[in-house]
């Protein structure tokens, strides 16, 4: 009899809670889609800020602009935290050709972050085209010596998800110029992680690792049309040549800032619960996509959390990023003093994946975390939110691994994000509205759900008076 | 004994089964990604040919490219069935405007599909602001003669599948004009079907009903910039006078055609698959999401199909239906012939909501049948592919429905379909050409099912000699 009634008390607590759990989650998206800031904010950060590379003026505009707009929402804190991060700067416009026989095509081309210039009147040399790092260093230094390495793998259209397509190409973005440089190349021209082809030349991070400054060549890279047509004339001419210049610069490192704000929890104010993206971007396009989607919602679900009846149990942090791009400084910043503050970190929630339709979330955790989370995806299916999965989280929230943390990564619709990632064409015009907000409430959703039950198994803890 | 031999062979054939589905679905996928043929078929449609409305110059080339590429594919019969159809023509360019004070405010308008034009030199009058068709009513003829009525109920934008919203407002537009014209009103504008604030507007079916021609009135679309325009103004200004004009014109309906291409089932030739979309468009943009990317995907599922090693057992059907937009006749036709020949149909599958990602399907069907799609689910997970949820299917097959059919539309991603629908920028560079072959693979794969496994409470009707 005892148990009858212990069984009938669970399931009418588990019932309230799934119907509580349901109004809060409708509310959330209903706010977001009616009544929502983040494309406003959005709006100022792509069109009246632009570009925010690391040290340049725009990213210390984006953090002067955040800090103010999240001091408007009323959180219990709003701070900066200082972070040293590198300075690259494009310089003049690139440009560059082949020549084949007669023709001259001229090349969508741009500079890789982190490169060096080439000479001031350019770089001229044959070119070898490779599919991979492991094709060039097939070849030696006798063949690669005095040549521009093309690295022509192309993004493989039959994986559904992008991302995987984009993780299976880009160590020649990467590692492609320091692996040409220790065999003697001159410069190296990579073909963009774009899966369409197109005219716009995808710039990104890249790496000279500790190679001495003589083997640092320039490496760039060209649209998806101009590699196909590299790659044609090549095939008919390998002795064509190829040239390029750029004027580009990396400084002395320069102080910034991750932008944080908090809301002190009621119950458990030393468990935290972050969401964040990152607040710079390339420089070439307006990172309305990359990442300033990931900003907006950030910023969207403390405001969300705000508008709540109760205040959270635990505390809530938005936190968003400087230098994802090229050198993850705030990332590693924020987990270090987190660490020396013997913070703990329940949940870390990151947006960079763009500001299309959100799909659904991946997780970094135990199976036991996993078992925890699965068992709310039911909540989330009245929004289309079907995907639950174990897999990475984000970069910027990487550094923060430890055991009793999940990590999370918002899964949007990647088909399109790699039309734009790192181009001139991310920019405002090319995020919908809609998407925007969806995956903002998506995020508060979730937030909203570790803030009330936290993690099962782990002690919470109480307030230090 | 007995029964474990029998246990053993239904297990391994169920897992010999899957495998093959398994394999045979990826294929489809690889396939239309990496050498499908949708987009430069729908490239040809839209930047060739362009607005295909019924009883156009462009109607009638889509049908002869369509019904010539169909050939190309070596199915075993392409066809035309002939089918008479309305011919309505917009005329000169709409224009409009309201005035208040000494501010006059240019309008973005478009006549409605199958408005009668306004006087020549156009139509002037107060206006009425209503929410709807029953406000409209509550007003009486007294209140409404002689007024323009404007119609500014917007879609909601907390609705999650955003054709709920478009279904909860189309009435203004569909029957608003018939509705103010028996009350005596001059003319009717309309608040475009649109989630977001733009300068787009949305042309569309309209109906008079049987009205006699003396209560016939002009009926448009306005852009929701300027709905809120007007509405702001009518606030400080109820007397404040709107204009506008427009040239368009009603013809005898016209002969035209429903474009049709058949593989012939190896083992049950007379049950029959079919897949559409419609071919007709509106005029003002290239149809590139409303239908021509259904048009290319069900071509595709007829190529794809063709590919396999083994003839289906199956008759499969494509079917490329005239007169979606405005009058249904293709569907019909094809219906009452089926009906009429007796062809027992297993399958319809229409793509009719845009060329977006897919995320699944809808069916209209038994729920002895519906439990059989679902236990096809799992196969499309790998394709993130997770909406399988019974609800409406596609207008040009919905004349099809009987018992012992399974009806079903393909569900993209809806949140930027109502971004371009009925607009002059539903062109071709609003598809993606990933999330148009993603989604050709889709239904290529639940074809494919179907074929294989027709309905299980259904009789197989064998070949006859």
């Amino acid at each position: 009899m005892k148990l009858n009634i212990l069984f009938t008390f669970l399931l009418i607590s588990w019932v309230v809670n799934a119907q509580e759990d349901a109004k809060i989650i409708e509310n959330m998206y209903n706010t977001s889609l009616s009544n929502g800031m983040s494309y406003s904010w959005l709006d100022h950060l792509s069109n009246e800020i632009g570009g925010r590379l690391s040290g340049s003026d725009g990213a210390r505009r984006a953090v002067e602009y955040t800090k103010s707009e999240l001091e408007k929402l009323g959180l219990d804190k709003v701070w900066l935290q200082p972070v040293m991060v590198p300075k690259w700067v494009r310089g003049a416009k690139e440009s560059g050709y082949f020549t084949t026989g007669m023709d001259r095509h001229e090349l969508h081309i741009c500079a890789l972050g982190g490169s060096v210039a080439t000479p001031r009147e350019g770089l001229i040399g044959e070119v070898i085209e490779v599919k991979g790092i492991d094709e060039l260093k097939s070849l030696g230094p006798d063949k690669v010596k005095g040549k521009i390495i093309f690295f022509n793998r192309p993004m493989e259209p039959t994986l559904i998800e992008t991302f995987r397509a984009y993780g299976g190409c880009v160590d020649q973005r990467y590692s492609g110029a320091m692996e040409a440089g220790k065999l003697g190349a001159i410069g190296v021209v990579v073909r963009s992680m774009n899966l369409r082809l197109d005219n716009y030349p995808h710039t990104g991070a890249m790496t000279y690792g500790d190679l001495p400054e003589n083997l640092r060549i320039p490496s760039a890279a060209i649209s998806t049309i101009d590699a196909e047509a590299l790659s044609m004339a090549l095939s008919n001419d390998a002795l064509l040549k190829l040239s390029f210049k750029q004027d580009c610069r990396q400084f002395d490192d320069v102080e910034s800032f991750n932008v944080i704000g908090e809301i002190r929890g009621s119950e458990f104010p030393n468990e935290f619960i972050v969401v964040g993206g990152h607040l710079d971007s390339w420089d070439m396009g307006d990172g309305s996509h990359d990442d300033g989607a990931g900003v907006v919602q950030s910023m969207e679900v403390l405001r969300l959390m705000k508008f709540q009846e109760q205040r959270p149990k635990r505390s809530i942090r938005v936190i968003l990023f400087m230098n994802e791009e090229n050198g993850l400084r705030g990332g590693r910043k924020y987990a270090e003093e987190a660490k020396f503050n013997r913070e703990q970190h329940i949940l870390a929630l990151e947006s960079d994946s763009g500001g299309f339709t959100p799909r659904g979330f991946s997780f970094d955790c135990s199976d036991e975390e996993f078992d925890q989370v699965k068992s709310w995806e039911h909540l989330f299916k009245p929004y289309l939110i079907h995907y639950f999965e174990k897999g990475g989280s984000g970069a910027d929230i990487g550094p923060l691994k430890t055991e009793g943390i999940v990590l999370a990564g918002l899964r949007p619709d990647s088909q399109r994000y790699f039309d734009y990632h790192h181009t001139s064409i991310d920019t405002f015009d090319a995020v919908n509205k809609r998407e925007l907000e969806l995956g903002a409430a998506t995020m508060a959703s979730l937030v909203y759900l570790f803030d009330k039950y936290g993690l099962k198994d782990k002690k919470n803890i109480p307030i230090k008076n």
